[in-house]
């Protein structure tokens, strides 16, 4: 099957890679608008050959599309327009925004919403790499809206990946990823901005930031330009869930401040219950 | 040089372990009020023999207080009542309120206050591991305080263990350590709650949870007793970095509800800072 990855960014060009390997893909075109990006797909072997959008829509069976949200936004419309035949695939941490642009698009069948659940704190095809997605969960979006055999395209296509796959509506997803994804980035770019304006000498940030800092503030590193447009089109989802975590730092702050030392050790032994999740 | 160490969770069972398998530590005496511990640290060999704390203080030539910071403070003036001429070190996570309790102890001298800035999210002696030191930084607070003799010691124990040493008073530490440790900690215990209070299907949480969520929570799974003193004795410190994270929480959910989406994009650039900081 011909593949053409629209974003040769971490997901793209780590999808690419394997997809191609495990013999899903025989070919992959690349389209992207950053021509360093291009080189380095073309270098890696993470694309066969690079061409323009219209040119890689022609040419593929299959069209993922990996870019930005606001991105895949303005482009699945255009996609979709050429695609009667051909099925197309997002990989986007926002799913409501999309869902309904293309809505009533007269190719509608033809799509795949999905999120596979899988990243780095890194960007770009230098950052892809084989396994990212090894064992992890993609979620497909309103799988009534797609056609079965795009529906079935996409899903073997996640599992060949071995992933595993959970289906629920756009709604759904994007208040979980608000939780379980979105908040987690808020809380450490926050992180980051409060300790840097704080220890202006960057010396000493290096030399007492312990595991503990450095793991909390791993997802501070992660690109502008993916995240501003999820905050953006997941607003209501994520205003809500930082609300929450907002009104719970204060509760925490009363604590201490009144040394209520039995009640900050209930709510921390509360917090503790996330490692048993986690390990199931 | 025999050791005895106060309290055999895990930086105490990591300290032991380094120590005398590199020759610094001739004898390990373990003391610990918690028989479970006492029975897996000799089953691991991270202590040769346990004992009371007072004859753990009479036979050693280095007592090595590894309690959590409640005890450690309760217990200290004890141990130094006892060491005329044996050196005492501690390893809590905050400084200023210790430093305050022993500052006129007639034995100050033989007490040397440290921080080793090490650690993971478990405790106990069966998390204790070699290696948990090596090219990591100990803080060493207050040393004018510290006779000649009991610094030399406790540096080369920390020199043994191939760490970097950084001096500073209790007062710089526990401001610092709020910012570089102390707030982590909470960010993450508050990350938890907020997520397990509303996600109450636990399998959706492991199935949607990508490896961003699991390391911004890891330090949730760090225990009630060891923190909540912590919390309780750094509290002027970490109220006034709250304060700041909540605030910045406050603007990062301003930007979100007004679309200042060039904004957010300078506030994240910022905090994408600290990657380079830490890479250092």
């Amino acid at each position: 099957m011909v593949i053409t990855v629209v974003g040769l960014g971490l997901i793209g060009g780590s999808l690419s890679i394997d997809l191609k390997e495990r013999g899903f893909a025989s070919r992959i075109i690349g389209v992207d608008n950053n021509c360093e990006h291009c080189k380095i797909a073309l270098e890696k072997g993470i694309a066969d050959e690079i061409s323009s959008l219209e040119e890689g829509i022609e040419k593929a069976d299959l069209i993922i599309l990996s870019t930005p949200a606001d991105i895949a936004l303005l482009i699945l419309p255009r996609i979709l327009d050429l695609c009667r035949s051909k099925v197309v695939t997002d990989v986007c941490s926002t799913k409501g925004s999309i869902a309904s642009e293309v809505y009533s698009h007269q190719n509608r069948k033809q799509y795949v919403a999905s999120h596979p659940m899988a990243g780095t704190e890194f960007s770009g095809p230098k950052s892809a790499f084989s396994g990212l997605f090894e064992n992890k969960t993609t979620i497909i979006c309103d799988k009534n809206l797609s056609g079965k055999q795009a529906l079935k395209i996409v899903t073997n296509m996640y599992k060949t990946l071995n992933m595993k796959i959970v289906n629920m509506s756009a709604y759904e997803h994007d208040m979980h990823a608000a939780y379980v994804s979105h908040i987690s980035h808020i809380s450490s770019f926050v992180l980051s901005i409060t300790v840097l304006e704080k220890e202006m000498d960057e010396k000493k940030i290096f030399e007492l930031a312990g595991g503990g800092f450095e793991s909390t503030v791993r997802l501070a590193k992660s690109s502008a330009n993916m995240w501003v447009p999820i905050f953006c089109q997941n607003k209501e989802n994520i205003r809500t869930v930082l609300k929450t975590y907002i009104e719970k730092l204060c509760e925490f702050d009363s604590l201490i401040a009144g040394g209520n030392y039995e009640q900050l050790h209930t709510l921390i032994s509360e917090a503790n219950k996330i490692e048993k999740i986690l390990k199931k």
